[in-house]
């Protein structure tokens, strides 16, 4: 055994702060929520009885475990895949050690088993672990890093990360000395006196963090430091403390952007912090979908200018948007600021979301704000209308999804000197401690995302004076809140956190009314695809139209008309057995007498449109189930007509 | 001697179709038009003298034509840049055979005269050529042309067509010799009893055809038509006779559809002709900009959806805008039909000419329709603002826009029996011949683009009897003809040919009144970046609005009014001194009083809009010339308010 562990395993959160001088909030373990019936516990049991053991069996399938029994005698076996394709494998074991820290999954925890005994196997006896560069390939090891070819940092911080998962799961920790041999010889190469470069793809910088957080090792974390530290060469990218803009591929800078905050939270590094802040407002200030989405270019996979938004054309890879989130709680954790909890609702119910089908089984890449069925894309996705796909041939995003869905307990609570946290509203009990040790159970009652009341019980072990800090999303306008039956002293804000500071009895319930209207939504006129376009939203989901919803036009001839831009106008009805249980909002649309499709490319502006236009019943439903009932178009932003112009 | 000739080089037009059976026009040698002071006189004179050379210049910097002093043991070197790198060197062979076809250049003579022997001297015995697959690769040769990667016969194509340009330069048959003999070896391996597979990128095809025009080798036009009937198997897209709509890399698509037409001008095959057309009709129908450009997706470089048009991130690549430009020149020749001219036409005022600096040696290769000066877009061209440059890593498009400038003269006129067609206009004096043989002069006196008439004086040989066929643009509503001073019997049609049927004499003369008011252009409703836009068009010249003639506010900002879309709104001023001269539009739009750029990325759509609006002077510039005074953000397409909300 190599690694020195330096604390419980059991009480580690997604980011574990406990001991993080620099992060006002202490992250929960994933085990101390245990998912009532509500919105989530349904999509983690498929994530642990479906998604994850299909995703095994195509990894194998497609040769993934192979290139490590290659390198052990057991198997003859070409190098298969991408030279990334290592990661997919260690991000598969982190989604399932993650899903061992909610639910007890013998055959589950064999399979992580077998495959960490390989890893271990494969290991090469300095450390060194990347099936692509052995053997001959031995003496060109690190060479193309900062090129983007090579990925064996990136690849090294997702065994780091299902390591420390895997640890935190039940203790194990034959990956965790797999993670800190290789995790040494890193130090040895790229620490003082070594290498200068780093990985052209981030990744390694919070792994590094995460596993000095996991086993006091200063000198992981010091190289995480100098790793952030250094420019991304090839593209000509500053350190990411200096980087004035997001630029270039979108999934590499959250992951780098998430290593800065890890630093942060570690050594209070204020320019990184000041730098982030200021990342993070380009972010929202324009490169950012109303979903969530990140991403605007397919080219490189990169970020577009601000307000550069295509809605057909979206990128929003699934992983871009699970970097975003991942970010989003590092700046929470540092900061207890609701703004980072806010876009991390609007990801995971949304542009996330929509990265997985139903079953679980099914993936998107990208998740487009529109889609048409009659497309001669040549986007694989896009072959007989926009479907998920159970494989993809750079398959970063299926894991990616599993290890996500499998924190989500983790993400619901924090604890801090102030008291509880409640970030994210889901059915569930939780088993929480406050910072002086005192036991708090806590019972959340809810229908959210769909209705509007939260109800959480308090079972502190005895009488124990904290603040309950809830988050009032900043969608929740003329929020409500009772304690025990009578209103609040308190009064709720939006977009911050309520602090109910009480002796908090055993038995005391907070009674949380979150009102949601149906919102209209426009964008910046900057935003070319959105002008004189509106959203739907409600609560935190993103609604959209699908044909198949809407058999009285296509939708991309839907319009709506400005007098029904009302929440009073559309219907919220609830339908179990739709999608999966979706609430559905029926309105007023208007169709053209004539489809719009007919008439030439360009036409003289006096020509006043001749078409009529009428009122006609649709229906939207949450953009994350779209796309699940065969080929479908689909719009999120729909044009609005004045109600002049109709009939 | 290799080749053999079949017919006067002298009288040799671009696309030979003297003898072509299927061609309904009979194409005009480029010497036989001499432009004289109008738009087009200095761009070519710029091209022979500043482009072309200047461009040799960088060939020989960046080690293209020491790819092949390599192999014939002239100098020692690396194999340098991508691997179609020769055709970079083809092509500005082909321009500067071209310009020697109009001008006498005794040192561009020169140059192409050493360049040439150099690539004879590189020639592999077996008459195979490409510096790359040559010595310890010579092995692969051929190996990974259907996958895109190697682009062994799309360099041949170049070759063959700059051989023949040379040709018909003055009838030097050096580089036809070595063109033949790679022709003649390409015959062995992919001609009957060889291999079966082509190249991913197409050129090889209308490239054979010319080179069996102009040496009657049935051979090489069977070779063309085998591989024209190949799938391209590395994206699973069928022939191009078989393809239903135009997808991927647009200008390998423009290239294929130009053989194609080549092939149906030699044949007669209906199958081609029909599906070729409706190719057409799908470009038209959704996937062409206003200005010409052709190409929505970076990534690939290919076709977007149907109406998938964005304009800040357009690729319309200028390669793309001369492939179709050539399609549409090989349309033209078969059907006579003027639908063709108007699409042409708009491409080479617009999104071609775009393509290159007024000084004539900087280049985009992207032309977008909008542009913003504070991006932080990783485009090469975007650092800074847009701008042209001198070189591309991917050099392709500087010797396209060469070649293309160089054989302009070459495109304005045909002949058929009918008589003389004249396509496109500009101040000239052509020296043409009717099918029977007599000689007829036309000049040509007109300011076109700028100003609405032309004026054609005829002097056959002695009185003759044909008809002339003018284009009547299809923008050209109202047009008038005078013959000899009288208003002509015929009454033209916009969007067709006017047959002027006479005995034409010694001195006769035409004039053509192109009325050309001020347009207002609007899209495709589907189109999603053009929502409650305009374009601003006047004649065949698409307009924009640059930053910096509009100090009143940036062009981002920009809207204009409805109740001043219509031509007497707008002051028609030329500015000799601007811009090498151009036409300016002047007008009236709107300007908030308070910067757009202010506000959320989304916020309700129930909020009115708080700014109000001020009338303000505009002034829009023709978009070719667009990006040559310095960073500058532009617009084509402007959003309209209606007047009832402006102040």
């Amino acid at each position: 055994m190599t690694s020195s562990v330096s604390n419980d395993w059991r009480t580690a959160g997604i980011v574990d702060t406990r001991d993080s001088p620099y992060a006002r909030l202490k992250s929960m373990p994933v085990g101390s929520v245990e998912m009532a019936d509500g919105f989530w516990k349904p999509r983690m049991e498929a994530n642990a009885e479906a998604s994850i053991p299909a995703l095994h069996d195509l990894l194998e399938e497609h040769g993934v475990m192979d290139n490590f029994r290659r390198l052990i005698g057991s198997k003859q076996a070409e190098r298969l895949g991408p030279r990334f394709t290592d990661s997919d494998l260690y991000k598969w074991l982190e989604a399932a050690a993650l899903a061992l820290q909610s639910y007890d999954l013998p055959q589950l925890r064999q399979s992580v088993d077998r495959v960490t005994a390989e890893i271990a196997a494969a290991q090469q006896p300095d450390g060194y672990l990347h099936t692509w560069f052995v053997g001959e390939l031995t003496d060109t090891r690190f060479d193309t890093i900062d090129a983007g070819h090579s990925h064996e940092l990136y690849c090294a911080g997702h065994l780091m990360q299902a390591a420390v998962a895997r640890y935190r799961a039940d203790g194990d920790e034959a990956l965790l000395d797999v993670a800190c041999r290789f995790a040494d010889l890193l130090v040895s190469e790229f620490g003082p006196g070594g290498r200068t470069d780093t990985d052209s793809h981030p990744e390694i910088e919070m792994a590094l963090v995460e596993l000095y957080r996991a086993t006091g090792r200063q000198d992981y974390l010091d190289l995480a430091a100098s790793l952030l530290a250094r420019p991304q060469a090839a593209f000509g990218f500053a350190p990411i403390a200096e980087r004035r803009h997001l630029v270039g591929h979108c999934v590499r800078s959250g992951y780098l952007c998430c290593g800065g905050a890890d630093y942060y939270a570690e050594t209070g590094d204020e320019k990184m912090l000041a730098n982030l802040e200021h990342l993070w407002d380009d972010l929202i200030a324009g490169k950012i979908y109303i979903t969530g989405g990140v991403g605007a270019h397919y080219r490189d996979e990169e970020f577009g200018e601000p307000y550069e938004l295509p809605n057909l054309r979206a990128y929003a890879e699934t992983c871009a948007q699970i970097a975003h989130f991942m970010w989003g709680w590092r700046m929470l954790l540092i900061t207890g600021e609701a703004r980072f909890a806010d876009v991390m609702e609007t990801i995971i119910y949304n542009g996330f979301l929509s990265g997985v089908s139903l079953a679980g089984t099914e993936y998107f890449y990208s998740n487009p704000l529109a889609a048409n069925t009659d497309s001669a894309s040549t986007h694989p996705s896009a072959e007989g209308g926009w479907q998920r796909q159970a494989w993809w041939p750079c398959t970063c995003c299926p894991p990616n999804v599993e290890r996500t869905i499998a924190s989500l307990p983790g993400y619901l609570f924090t604890t801090s000197a102030e008291g509880i946290w409640v970030h994210f509203y889901d059915a569930c009990e939780a088993d929480l401690g406050l910072e002086d040790g005192t036991p708090v159970q806590l019972q959340v009652e809810t229908a959210y995302p769909w209705e509007e009341d939260v109800k959480i019980t308090l079972n502190p072990a005895a009488g124990a004076d904290f603040a309950l800090m809830l988050r009032i999303p900043t969608w929740a306008e003329g929020a409500t809140v009772l304690v025990n039956g009578e209103p609040a002293a308190e009064s709720p804000k939006t977009g911050a956190y309520l602090a109910l500071q009480r002796t908090w009895q055993p038995g005391d319930t907070v009674e949380l009314h979150l009102p949601m209207p149906v919102r209209f939504t426009q964008s910046h006129p900057y935003v070319a695809d959105n002008h004189g376009c509106v959203a739907i939203q409600r609560g935190p989901v993103v609604y959209c139209f699908e044909d198949v919803d809407n058999p009285e036009m296509p939708v991309r001839d839907l319009h709506l008309a400005d007098d029904r831009l009302a929440a009073e106008h559309w219907q919220v009805e609830h339908q179990a057995e739709l999608l999966g249980g979706v609430t559905v909002l029926r309105g007023e649309g208007l169709r053209p007498t004539l489809s719009l499709r007919d008439g030439p490319l360009y036409r003289p502006a006096t020509i006043r449109q001749t078409t009529s236009w009428q009122r006609v019943p649709v229906c939207a439903i949450p953009y994350y189930a779209w796309a699940n009932r065969g080929a479908s178009a689909m719009r999120v932003w729909v044009p609005v007509l004045r109600s002049a112009t109709t009939t």
